[in-house]
């Protein structure tokens, strides 16, 4: 299917770190596409959203965890991962896919603002690369992929062979096990986490807080990545980092700013 | 000029964090305004995105820098502290206004995407609060601020008249110094950072790297916030959290994705 005469270089990264089952398998997948380079968290940096490092410096080092693929772990967080990888294993020399995950939980909806996985993916697709995001739906450690393989092999090819509309990048998630009924390209559903904060004492009887929240889906669309995940689908997202609410303009230009004299 | 009954009242944010000179300053124009109450990092958290504080606890105290004014420090992201404020001090009752910054530096065009002021306005804005940024193209701790305030004053109270059309907020940037010309309503110019790192050896002569890089505009448009910066305006942008790419949807479902049989 794909025309390049040589095998294309994939960038694979991820936010639960370079030991996570997720970015095991989306190795596997990747390196039947093409040339393979890893460059991932050392730790977890899940929630890290678009967040760089730059109050402190950045550890960077080659790894040996799979036979054959060139792997670096790092310090810092998804994003500097892929500038790292950009600017010092590729040295501008673009990739031709950025693929990030395979999360080990949903990025759907409101959770692509939060998500360390999906700002890596952001972050390869304002550096100019096709960039795709995967995550699905289970947080556990011995979570089962094997049913998101094939698809995640035939939205790359298709992203491969046909590049992506300029500056944006692919949202994928994958509902948990079972049988899936086909791809659907979506919108991001109007959604929000409804935050608690669940209030301890140290040994000190000083006060500290986790954060925990329940998801809340505010949109009734059957044209979400919320509706596709529930009905069975692989939810698939067009993203963009141009935040601009163009819709907006209009309305702020008719109002009047009273701007006191000095 | 504002019909408010009572006072309003106003969540005031940063994250220079909260001794930073940029949030006393927007704290003294919303004295003028409402009722204050300050939540923000206990230290910089510049940089940190959307990240959100999920693998450990988060402090958060009371504390008494400027007198008549409820301030909290609090240990996690900028968009921790919008959270925390939501959950533990407004209760759900939620305030009529959010403002982060001042932030010691700009956050226009992409900028917005990596800048932990802009994404707790944005958390505002999720919360559904009317959200306001404010970001000085001057990164020193002695930066003067003065030449913002009537503008900050004139836009928050039309922010608190009229509200914010739905699901969206404000990236107010100032240009450093001088006369200032007025306020443009402006679009996310189209520019990234080109990044360089700083490699070094530490004293066990193991490589380090510092994350440096130049800003690269590649947008002519005399309708975007780094043209109306240049020209001496205020640069105002709406910003949405809704990332869908929707003119990449009907491009997408021409695609036929070949998901080969088990």
């Amino acid at each position: 299917m794909m025309k390049q005469k040589s095998k294309p270089n994939i960038l694979v990264v991820n936010d639960d770190g370079i030991t996570a089952p997720g970015i095991k398998n989306l190795i596997d997948v990747m390196k039947e596409l093409g040339n393979v380079v890893v460059v991932a968290p050392d730790g977890p940096q899940s929630g890290m959203g678009h967040a760089i490092t730059i109050g402190k410096p950045l550890r960077f080092d080659r790894v040996d965890l799979y036979e054959g693929v060139e792997m670096y772990k790092c310090s810092g967080t998804p994003v500097d991962c892929v500038k790292l990888a950009v600017n010092k294993i590729f040295k501008g020399k673009k990739p031709d896919l950025c693929v990030s995950g395979i999360n080990h939980g949903l990025n759907n909806s409101i959770n692509v603002i939060y998500s360390g996985t999906m700002s890596a993916a952001v972050e390869g697709a304002i550096e100019g690369i096709p960039s795709i995001g995967f995550s699905l739906d289970d947080f556990s450690e011995g979570a089962d992929f094997s049913h998101c393989k094939k698809f995640i092999k035939s939205i790359s090819e298709e992203v491969l062979k046909h590049g992506l509309p300029q500056a944006t990048l692919l949202n994928v998630n994958f509902p948990k096990g079972a049988e899936l009924k086909g791809i659907k390209i979506c919108r991001q559903a109007n959604a929000k986490w409804a935050e608690e904060f669940d209030e301890r004492k140290d040994p000190y009887q000083r006060p500290y807080y986790w954060l925990t929240g329940v998801f809340q889906n505010n949109d009734k669309g059957e044209d979400t990545d919320v509706w596709a995940l529930e009905n069975g689908f692989v939810s698939v997202v067009p993203v963009q980092f141009d935040l601009t609410a163009h819709h907006a303009i209009p309305i702020l230009n008719s109002w009047t700013f009273d701007v006191k004299k000095d």
